[in-house]
């Protein structure tokens, strides 16, 4: 499989990208090509910083770079160079299978969508993030793909969270929910309510409203809200999960009893602080573009980059677009 | 002082509700009449069950009780007799200073902007939850009261977020963010670039737009948001902390060297478990109303009413209304 990344997207760029790169080179090697997309020369002095000689990487060189502040528009129209739409290209092109990218997200998303199309029956992609609770993982779509949905985005990233959830995560009939404020039918807002007409008539496993409280308690495995609270909610939880055990660790140092417990209860905390870590997922699929897309975080470490083409090679061979194609048909009207 | 607690409204009421005011009564000397509004069989049998005979409580009978499904405006316009519509008419009329429900937020909003009016300037209330991290606690507004404003009003709840922290949190500077999805300033949805711009041309201690990620590596000390956003994020922080000393717990106890550990360690555990706790904050104050009103969670437990009726004492003597109006007055045009 050949997969192209974007190596100047992200704000440890090219570092942290080419060093992933590198690393997943040597983990997965059922990657035939790994294409290197951005400035020739930083990317070599990368790969020579890791000591790569790998035959599989080919440089695609670009001169311009998309920036934070660049409104994705932009970024897409005026940098026909930049690292993300050369990336985009090579999917587009089919010379290369799946796309990753650390970049600024909104410029990946629009410029997935206008080069790749989205599949027949599918109106705008969202992103899906895989999130570890204590007895599953669940999907949550849209995490900021689209910060400003209609009802019938949110029935779409229901049906996509529901396919991706079976398929990718091994979850035979994923119970659905909608993002809101109240369990109750009519709580939320405008977008909820409708969302919740339109889910409630599909053959989904559609579970209504869900809160903040329903996340880790009773999970269900498919949640489904827009982009702006969806990201939020992301950055929220990594962010606190993060904290939570920053914080313990600092508790525990304050006292030597304590230290002593910390160090026994070690591989514990250990196991539950990697699960939480979401370097480990690395990277969540862009679902309802024609073509495979990564959109790994921002300040993506190499561990992240690594992960985030490990999940480019799965997507690759899991094949799930025309599956979501063959589901969206039945709710077309 | 004079408080009047909705003692039928909460997943667990009156149970939880009178079980909490009998324990806050005990604590708090400085309050002169606590006025239980509701069913007056259901309240006496709580009160017995709880053996409190204090001259203190007066009961307020009301026929009738706001379900969760209804919709805030019917909830008020057509049970003129529930208890939250009259514990709210007990500070109406002056025979309270405050109000506690953890019933049907929308409704108790809803009866407090009709009945008690916003104060002068202020266009929409909003809730102001305190958020505990590491270093600081901050102010997240609105946590739920407004799920569709206008810039407008998160202009006044960055003003109000920004009274609050600096009287009631003590906070000299209070430093406030813009909750969105990036931190470059035209990052967001129309209604965080909206508000982006007004904010900007304050006196506010403005930092620009927060993420997810901000909120506890390097916390501003008022973050502003819709209340649909700041309503899920609240849940998911309450219920991600519960769910990862849960899930910590359950990882300890499957090896005994981990168990020791976690003995020897569960002095610092539980602080920082109690800190990330919501009951020990107990309710967040409705800003913007003419008036103290105090909303706490659907699902409060005892020791969150009390903890709710804290809140209300406390913001009774810290008469902090006239000083938003004359905070507000500033950025009339």
């Amino acid at each position: 499989m050949r997969i192209a990344v974007d190596a100047m997207g992200g704000d440890f760029a090219p570092k942290n990208i080419v060093a992933g790169a590198v690393s997943a080179l040597a983990a997965f090697p059922r990657i035939e090509r790994l294409y290197l997309v951005g400035d020739t020369q930083r990317i070599q002095a990368e790969l020579a910083e890791n000591n790569c000689t790998d035959q599989r990487v080919e440089i695609i060189h670009t001169t311009q770079i998309v920036e934070m502040h660049d409104s994705p528009g932009d970024a897409v129209r005026k940098k026909k160079d930049s690292s993300i739409s050369r990336a985009i290209d090579l999917v587009k092109e089919s010379k290369a299978e799946a796309v990753v990218s650390a970049g600024h997200t909104g410029a990946a998303v629009f410029a997935a969508t206008l080069k790749l199309r989205t599949l027949p029956g599918v109106e705008r992609a969202g992103i899906a993030s895989v999130i570890p609770t204590e007895t599953n993982l669940f999907v949550l779509i849209d995490a900021g793909a689209n910060p400003e949905p209609r009802p019938i985005h949110l029935l779409q990233y229901g049906i996509m969270g529901a396919v991706y959830s079976k398929y990718a995560l091994k979850c035979p009939n994923p119970s659905v929910g909608l993002m809101s404020i109240g369990t109750e039918d009519l709580k939320g807002n405008d977008l909820t309510t409708g969302a919740f007409a339109l889910l409630k008539e599909t053959e989904l496993n559609f579970r209504g409203n869900v809160e903040g409280h329903d996340l880790f308690e009773n999970p269900v495995d498919v949640v489904v809200c827009d982009g702006f609270t969806g990201n939020v909610m992301l950055k929220t939880m990594e962010s606190i999960a993060h904290a939570i055990f920053h914080w313990i660790k600092n508790e525990i140092r304050k006292n030597p009893i304590h230290m002593l417990g910390g160090k026994l209860a070690r591989g514990a905390l250990r196991r539950i602080w990697k699960k939480t870590n979401y370097e480990e997922y690395g990277g969540s699929p862009l679902l309802g573009v024609n073509g495979v897309c990564i959109i790994a975080h921002g300040s993506s470490s190499p561990l992240a980059i690594h992960n985030a083409i490990r999940v480019a090679a799965e997507s690759i061979e899991l094949r799930i677009n025309p599956l979501i194609v063959e589901e969206v048909k039945k709710y077309q009207k």
